[in-house]
């Protein structure tokens, strides 16, 4: 888009959401809304009926200008971000307070509403049910294992694994992600992979756009980003039922259940030794025999540990850490316990308890723009609880199909796919997430699965989504 | 787009156009309207209450239902024609008769709302205050005209002009055509030119869309394509006063006013023997030296005639007829006077009445898709009539610029853009179309101008716009 684009497009954003949020709140739907009797509803219709009421509910406490000027203030927000990446901390501050001044007043009146902390009021919006508490809980757990495990990690990643030859051409890593996501069952007559700088899954249902970016030093990028997209794209296009689309019952029930479709495809299906062995021969043919692409050496390529200094390049142990520091400052910012000056100062004392310490080379601003970028937009944390979900699922679909690995080899869609369908995408999964992922998984989030010596790799990194 | 994406992308349109139509038909806006007194307004504020009384009266004519089924009959149709370009007549018809039956139901409402003839209704919408019979007026006129000259300009075409060598880089096109672009104003900072399968102009006015394409065995398509495009997008961008943007008064006066934009800067500038030497050197450094690029041959290569089959490849004198052709089926269409299915039929009568003879060897449903593609969306009259008000407008400045020709070999904006700027994109430009060219040019559309011997070549075609 051209700069001077942006102002046309907050506009014409901030109008939308304004009409969307007339029709949300219409005082017609509040009184149907109301007087609906639930009893004669199949399972479906009454979880759309209590999706309506929440959504309604939540959408009238908010006054309309306080969407619009949300809208408006985000689009700047973003704008100027993109037009001076290289922004002195001042100037990118000045446009934040606005965004962080409008997330708090949002917050306040959903917390009025809820009666809830103005933090937990917010994460409510994309993780309907989840607890500050229940965070902790995990984050906590999670924290300990970090800070053990870093240096153990390290030594594996020493180890000198094969690399592949270089370059790369785009022309072949691009037929090479197009034959993989077919192979995950992308349906290209409903949807399309591009470019972009930063790689994203969006569009609607019948029409689901992913992107990837090419390096010529660097075919796994692609690759696995391209995967990762395909967990998202594949969950918003048919993953879930058709014949309810556009109801409530089929929405993703919260922003970490879809999150855990693309580790599920990266991560779980994605980086295994079965995947692995099938990768290989398609490696050869895009760009020839070559030791790196032995099953067994492609494995070790697929699951070594990097450190990397930002979210989008972090490693599957700095990451988590990276995300529990942001959720940490984010909840401390809407709750109005530090300013956005703060962030720098906020960020170098929590790191020194984190792994690893090296994050703290990072400028101020890229500090506060790496740590806020999304605050007020949605939960940080769902990227990390994402990934656990999907250890989760995994180590539940493992003792469903033992012999879960062999058949990924033979076609990987076939066992994850039914169950991934059946558990967490079906209309029934359209009670909280909570709750659903005790009933797919026998008990509730825990974050022993992702170390657990059954989950064959370090698997909480969330790498494709490089939009913040 | 992905051929599954359709559906939603219709839906997504009439959900949009019955918000549109609920808010252009307000209840409490007509009140407000009726009440309101012109008394204490200025002229550009007296526009626009005469302008939202029109668009009010018009909407309130049409039910919301009538504008859904409109907007997604349309896109169905649109569909299936790219979807299956090599669509047989039965299934272009059937999705086409849906298009009409609904035209004709707005046409109907809309003559009875304004007591003219259906077609003249509807052609109101885009063309206020043109009528039938100016139209045939100055159709009539034409077509004489043309009948005459075809034989002589042929003759023309025969001359062996000195070609330039093939091919043409597409990297070198796309520096050339942007270059010009940029010399012709347009502001790269609110819009982009990119790559497209037709041709077009589109987006905001801060954000202004231009495509081409290049082909490398002529590098005059995407060039004088790209100036056609720049003429539509320096008007949406620029030409029109900027404090009065999303007013009424600021919009195009009309669609004829608005296609004479493109050919202004097309036949008009771009085609002119000043400018001529003004692309020779860039040519030349494009594509290197060479005899085609002499100022002289290069202006006979700019105005050269060469009969095209259909009206996207059609010369300037195969052009007009062409679009003659197509009025007068779109008008017996929206009348009941033909059905869809008499269209090939009554192409052939047609043409014979018309040069170029030739046109007749085209299949029945490219003679079908031919003529009623935007039959229901716009009247395709606009087209010669823009072309013939570009060539009025340059009369008028030659009038007032004696030496023109020089001026645009200097610098092609000065001259012809003050005087296209104060006279038809100035807010006063805000009245009927035909008491504007009457003011801005001194008389009433007149079809002498096209033909003139000041006319320095045959500028009726409308060759750039490629969409139909």
């Amino acid at each position: 888009m051209p700069p001077g684009g942006n102002e046309a497009r907050g506009a014409a954003l901030a109008e939308l959401a304004a009409l969307m949020h007339r029709l949300r709140t219409d005082p017609q739907l509040g009184c149907e809304l109301e007087g609906a009797s639930g009893e004669a509803l199949d399972d479906a219709q009454r979880a759309n009926l209590r999706e309506m009421r929440r959504e309604w509910q939540q959408s009238t406490a908010l006054p309309e200008a306080l969407v619009q000027a949300r809208t408006l203030a985000a689009s700047r927000y973003e704008h100027a971000w993109r037009a001076a990446p290289g922004q002195r901390l001042k100037g990118f501050l000045a446009n934040f307070r606005d965004v962080m001044r409008l997330a708090r007043e949002e917050a306040e009146l959903l917390s009025q509403l809820q009666g809830v902390s103005k933090y937990e009021a917010l994460m409510d919006r994309f993780e309907p049910g989840m607890t500050c508490a229940e965070v902790d809980r995990v984050f906590g757990d999670l924290k300990h294992w970090l800070r053990a495990s870093c240096a153990r990690r390290r030594n594996a990643r020493a180890r000198d694994d094969g690399d592949a030859d270089r370059p790369f051409s785009t022309e072949r890593q691009k037929a090479l992600c197009e034959h993989v996501t077919r192979m995950l069952g992308f349906d290209f007559s409903r949807g399309r992979l591009d470019v972009s700088t930063h790689p994203f899954s969006g569009g609607v249902r019948e029409d689901v756009r992913l992107t990837t970016r090419y390096r010529d030093d660097d075919f796994l990028q692609s690759l696995m980003g391209t995967i990762h997209e395909t967990g998202h794209g594949r969950y918003e296009e048919q993953n879930r039922p058709r014949e309810l689309l556009g109801q409530p019952v089929s929405e993703a029930r919260s922003m970490a259940f879809h999150e855990s479709q693309s580790p599920s495809f990266e991560m779980q299906i994605g980086r295994s030794r079965g995947f692995a062995g099938l990768l290989a021969p398609l490696l050869v043919e895009a760009f020839g025999a070559q030791p790196a692409f032995e099953p067994d050496n492609l494995y070790r390529l697929l699951t070594r540990v990097e450190p990397g200094l930002i979210r989008v390049d972090a490693d599957e142990l700095t990451y988590p850490a990276h995300v529990i520091l942001r959720y940490e400052i984010e909840r401390a910012l809407i709750e109005g316990d530090a300013e956005p000056d703060d962030i720098p100062a906020l960020w170098d004392e929590k790191m020194l308890a984190l792994p690893p310490r090296h994050a703290r080379r990072l400028s101020a601003t890229a500090r506060c723009r790496t740590c806020i970028g999304r605050a007020a937009r949605s939960a940080i944390s769902r990227y990390t609880l994402g990934a656990m979900y999907a250890a989760q699922w995994f180590a539940a679909i493992r003792r469903e199909v033992p012999d879960l690995d062999e058949r990924i080899a033979r076609r990987p869609r076939a066992a994850p796919f039914d169950w991934l369908r059946d558990n967490i995408c079906s209309p029934r999964a359209a009670g909280r997430s909570r709750s659903c992922a005790a009933r797919a998984s026998g008990e509730r989030l825990n974050p022993a699965f992702p170390r657990a010596p059954g989950a064959a790799l370090p698997c909480l990194s969330h790498r494709g989504c490089r939009s913040s």
